[in-house]
C-alpha cells in the first residue's frame, strides 16, 4: 500500500544521528536495534531506574521507545530536511512488563504528505520468549521549515 | 457527576507511598505535588535528560508524568487494597514542550467499578506563563487480588 | 487559551448549511441545536434505528454525533473557505446509551492553523436526567485549496 | 499469539443473530460478509444516506461498521452467555471515503479474561481497486450475568 522507498538516500545515518540526540533514549537506556524503511526497532533492558509501582515496567517507558520507534519509522520516508513531532498516540497496555528486555517495532502504516500514521508492537522479553504487552497508533508530522525542527 | 468521597481515608499517603516506588519518576526528576480526591498534579522540571532531538521535552516523557497524575487520580478513589493499572491512554501534543518546568494535573471523569476514565492536562512553564501542551485521557483498571498488585 | 473570535462572521449560518448536508446526520434524525464560538451542540432522539444489539444506542452513532460536534466546533473558528476534516478521535464509552435523548457537545481546546484539537461530552437524556456516557477527543484538520473540499 | 478456538461451537450464528439485532446496521445498509473465529468482515454500500457535507462518506459511519466488526471479532471467541460492550476505540482516518463500497475487516489482537483488543482495517472499493481509508483499535469488554446484556 505504502511507498517505501526513502526519500533520502541517508535515511539511515539521520535516523541514527537523530536517536542519539534524544536525552530521553540515554535516560532511560534505550538503543536502536534496527532501521529500515518504514521500520524502525527499539529495545530497552529492564531496570528498577524504569519502573512502576508494582515493579513492572512503567507505561510510560514503554510509551516512550513506542513513539520513538513510529515517528523515526515516519522519518525513513521523509524528505532530507524535514523533521518529525509526534501529533498523538494511542497506546493499549495488553500485559504487565515483565522481563528482561523491552522491544518495540515501528511500522509506517501510511505515509501522507503532512501526517504519517504508524504503529508500533512492543514486546517482552522474558527467559527468552517473547510476549506482544503494547500496541501504539501515532499521527506524526513532517515539518519543513520551522526553526529548530529538523531530522 | 462523580462520587468523589475517598473509599480510603488514608489515600494521600497511599499514593504518595506509591509514587515514592515508582522508579520511573525518580529517573526523570519528577515530583507529586497535589493530591485530593479525584486529583493529582505532578510536576518534572525540564534537562536534556528528557529530550527529544530537538531539544523539546520528549513526548514519552510527557505521556510519563501525565498517565501517573492520571492514574494516582483514579487510585485516590479506589478501595483500599486496590492496585491501578493503565489499560490504554491517548495523548494529543498541542505545542512543543518548551519552558524550565512541566505540569501534569491529572482528575477523574468517571470512576466505575472496574474501570475508571481520567484526563490529564499538561501544561510548560515558560518564563512564568503556564501554557497547555497536551491532553491525555486514560482508562484504568482497578487490580484486587492479584499478586503483587496493590496500590 | 484560545483565540475564540471567529474569523468568519458568518460562521453559523456556514455550520448549519454545511451540517444540513451530512446526509448521515439526516437518516439518523440528529439535529443541530446550539451554535456558537468554539461550541456546537447536537441531539440525537433514541429509537430502534440507532441501536446496538441490547437495545442502547450503537457506540457508532454516540460517535456519529460526537464527531460532527467536534468537527464543527472547530469549524466556527476557521477562515472563510476553509473545509473541515477528521482526522482521527478517541471515544470512551462510560455508561449505556439508556434514555429519550443523546445530546453531544462540542468544544475546541486549542484551534491551530493547520490542527484543531476538539473534545465532546455526550449525555443521555432519560427521565429528565442527564448522564454523561461517553468522550470523544478528536483531531480535526483545516483543508484549504482542496476541490471538493469547503466548509 | 492468541488463542483463537472459540470457547462457543454456535459462535457464527451467535454473532449473525446479533448483528441482526443492531437496528443501527439496518439503518445504514451494512451486512455482515464473513465471520471466522477472530475475525468479522461487514461491507457498506456507500449513498448519499450515510455521507459527510463533501460527499464522502462520513466519519462516523466508518466508526460504525468498524467499532461492529471489532466487537463481533471478540464475540467470536467470548463464551456462550458473554455479551460484548466496546468500553473505547480510537479511530485514524487515512483518505476519504470515496467509492462504491466500504468494508471493515476487524480481528482480535488479544483476547483477555474481561478485555479484548482488536483492530479494524477499513477499506474503499472504488472502480474496483481496494485502498485502506481508516484504521480503528477498540477495547471491548465481556459482560456476563447483567440484565439485557448477552451475545
Amino acid at each position: 500500500m505504502n511507498e517505501l522507498t526513502p526519500k533520502d538516500p541517508d535515511y539511515e545515518a539521520r535516523v541514527r544521528a537523530s536517536f542519539a540526540a534524544q536525552g530521553l533514549m540515554v535516560t532511560l537506556g534505550a538503543s536502536l536495534v534496527r532501521v529500515s524503511p518504514g521500520k524502525v526497532e527499539i529495545s530497552l533492558p529492564t531496570s528498577t531506574a524504569i519502573s512502576q509501582q508494582h515493579g513492572f515496567v512503567h507505561a510510560g517507558a514503554l510509551a516512550s521507545i513506542a513513539d520513538s520507534a513510529a515517528g523515526y519509522a515516519a522519518l525513513t520516508l521523509m524528505k532530507p530536511g524535514a523533521g518529525v513531532l509526534t501529533a498523538e498516540f494511542k497506546i493499549n497496555l495488553l500485559a504487565p512488563g515483565i522481563g528482561e528486555r523491552m522491544t518495540a517495532r515501528g511500522r509506517v502504516i501510511k505515509a501522507g504528505r503532512t501526517l504519517t500514521l504508524a504503529q508500533t508492537d512492543v514486546f517482552a522479553i522474558h527467559e527468552g520468549r517473547e510476549k506482544q504487552i503494547a500496541l501504539l497508533t501515532a499521527t506524526l508530522m513532517a515539518v519543513e521549515g520551522r526553526e529548530g525542527v529538523s531530522s
